[in-house]
């Protein structure tokens, strides 16, 4: 069986994962919501004098510096620190890297603290890997393709899992590149579901680490997770108030069988 | 006729309590929407700068560090000082205490100046009393019978009153035990139902304060409140994404009656 | 035709113009979702460090202080320097101005830095003008009428658009004078409809500054396209949780010609 990387669907709803989210204001809710329906449970603790602590019983770490206060890289940093002493894998989501001096400078900065995985549209991996000039806000601006030279160099250099959104989604080990068809344009209308994707890759990762579940299959399982459910929430809706609704719904409710019915993956 | 307590529900609807909110980041949009629903007015004013000088205009403060920046416990140590300088009902929600080290000590410190009511689950309530080592940040690890204890003494320590969130609700005053049942599982998969919940609680006790209303009365038919439009939204939807919108519309149709005929109420 | 204004609908779905928010948590998600339904881009950069590098790129800038950090006042500062020197439209949405002392301040230092258009209720309009006491928090306490005269001074002063809404809006230049009958009494119950309008003012300032559109028609438009997609809603959904739904799919699905039938538009 080709879908057993859904496995760890499963996993996650039986081993609730609890994600520490250092994530952007815009999407806290939705991050949370997302992680929720999913079968994870999420903790947005950010700050500098709480989030070591936390990292340490946490299952996944997500950073995405989206609205990144002074105290939250502050507490970004921390919790990384934390994350890794404790062996918690942590995710690292490069939003609008490229297209802002600061939050690019901070990125490459903790690159190379061994990321369990790195999301994000094309022009961000593209940007963080020092490929290209980045794009405007979370716009993707390069297409994908050319994102794959982007994402092997950061497989490489961090050991861990790379993957580019798009219209196709693409994961990334040193010796696998994985292709995802899935999801609906509809998502690109709904905000945080990018971002909740990152968080939603540090859940499957953390209820997978102690299984024989490959990190390339977690990460590629929580893509095809979140695409199947866009897929599903545009039969049911055809505007972006009742289709975020029912995305949550169908994250909620879409098994393995039916995700693996609903995407289609290959192997490059 | 035994549920009189219900009729805090209608004072809520006359007097559209206005309710500051020093909360988390997560919870602040959905907080803003629970509380327009059932009839209050929000205001998340937070920054000490401000936050004083709009306690003495609120009917009711809630003070949840969830996500708390340095700024932010500022501005709840200053409204605190504001809400008791102006004898405006005030109520905690020790989020996460006893699981995180410094938002323990800062609940720990400001439990004795007089919330007019304490309300979390049974792992924090027990923390917060002092009386066991709390959870993995929102879960309930202890069970609401075991959080009796904890309740009661802080009942009589503070003079408020206090509300354990669970499977069944506990309401304690220093004289009076209550037990709700109301709600449904789902709620626990929509973030923010709980912090929510204490903001309402703050909304009940600010629209009944010059009413003969007691305050446990209030606080409990604030519980009642979200346990049955709990209730009603689990008859309409099965999954997270539309029972959070069908929550918010059964908070805004439903009438003291038939909140009266949905939750079971008990008094130990 | 007497609705051309409306031309400037179809231009931000051509244009997707870039809008950064610098707003307040409570009302992000939901601003951003409003800015996607509509046909532009939200990006909430707001951190000093980067907020003038973006509103350089920015198609237009939302400046709304409703929980305002002291960082996030330095990046609404540089913001707005950002903004003036690439000739970027900025909006202030001045909330709480006159019921609040710092943040009053603060608007009064602004307001003289050439906001493209002001948009607020008629009690932040008489206090931003210098001629009233200001309301509790967000709610108008003065009429529409009453902010005529203070609309009228602050028009001539900035020489920008000021808008204020109520049961109905009201549109003001410096030569010109527009009453708008749109909306339902339902968008009051849920948050962020107000503040995602100001973030859809700049939307629609920055997709026509290149057009023969004037910045009033823009304005105008841009409260009709909120107005009308909020009186679709409240044909679909009688209680706010399902009408917020229904409102971003409205604002999404809505044309000019739907506009332009269900709108009241009043020259004086």
């Amino acid at each position: 069986m080709a879908n057993s990387f859904l496995d760890s669907l499963t996993l996650v709803r039986q081993n609730t994962p609890l994600v520490q989210c250092l994530t952007n204001s815009v999407v806290m809710q939705f991050t949370a919501n997302v992680l929720l329906a999913a079968g994870a449970t999420p903790a947005m603790v950010d700050t500098p004098a709480e989030s070591a602590e936390f990292a340490a019983v946490a299952n996944g770490v997500l950073i995405n510096a989206g609205t990144p206060s002074a105290e939250q890289y502050q507490g970004m940093t921390k919790a990384i620190e934390g994350a890794r002493k404790a062996d918690t894998p942590w995710v690292l989501d490069p939003v609008a890297v490229g297209g802002l001096s600061e939050r690019t400078k901070y990125a490459e900065g903790i690159v190379d603290k061994q990321p369990a995985a790195i999301r994000g549209n094309a022009s961000e991996i593209v940007a963080l890997a020092g490929l290209g000039a980045g794009g405007r806000g979370v716009d993707a601006t390069d297409s994908v393709e050319v994102a794959l030279e982007a994402a092997q160099l950061l497989a490489k250099r961090t050991g861990g899992v790379v993957a580019v959104s798009g219209a196709e989604d693409l994961i990334v080990s040193a010796d696998r590149v994985t292709w995802l068809r899935s999801g609906d344009p509809m998502l690109q209308l709904v905000i945080g579901t990018g971002c909740s994707l990152g968080a939603l890759t540090a859940a499957y990762l953390g209820a997978t680490v102690d299984s024989d579940i490959s990190a390339h299959d977690a990460v590629l399982a929580a893509h095809a997770h979140v695409g199947a459910a866009g897929q599903i929430a545009a039969q049911k809706a055809s505007a972006p108030g009742s289709f975020a609704v029912a995305f949550i719904d169908a994250l909620y409710d879409v098994d393995a069988q039916a995700v693996a019915s609903l995407v289609d993956v290959r192997e490059a």
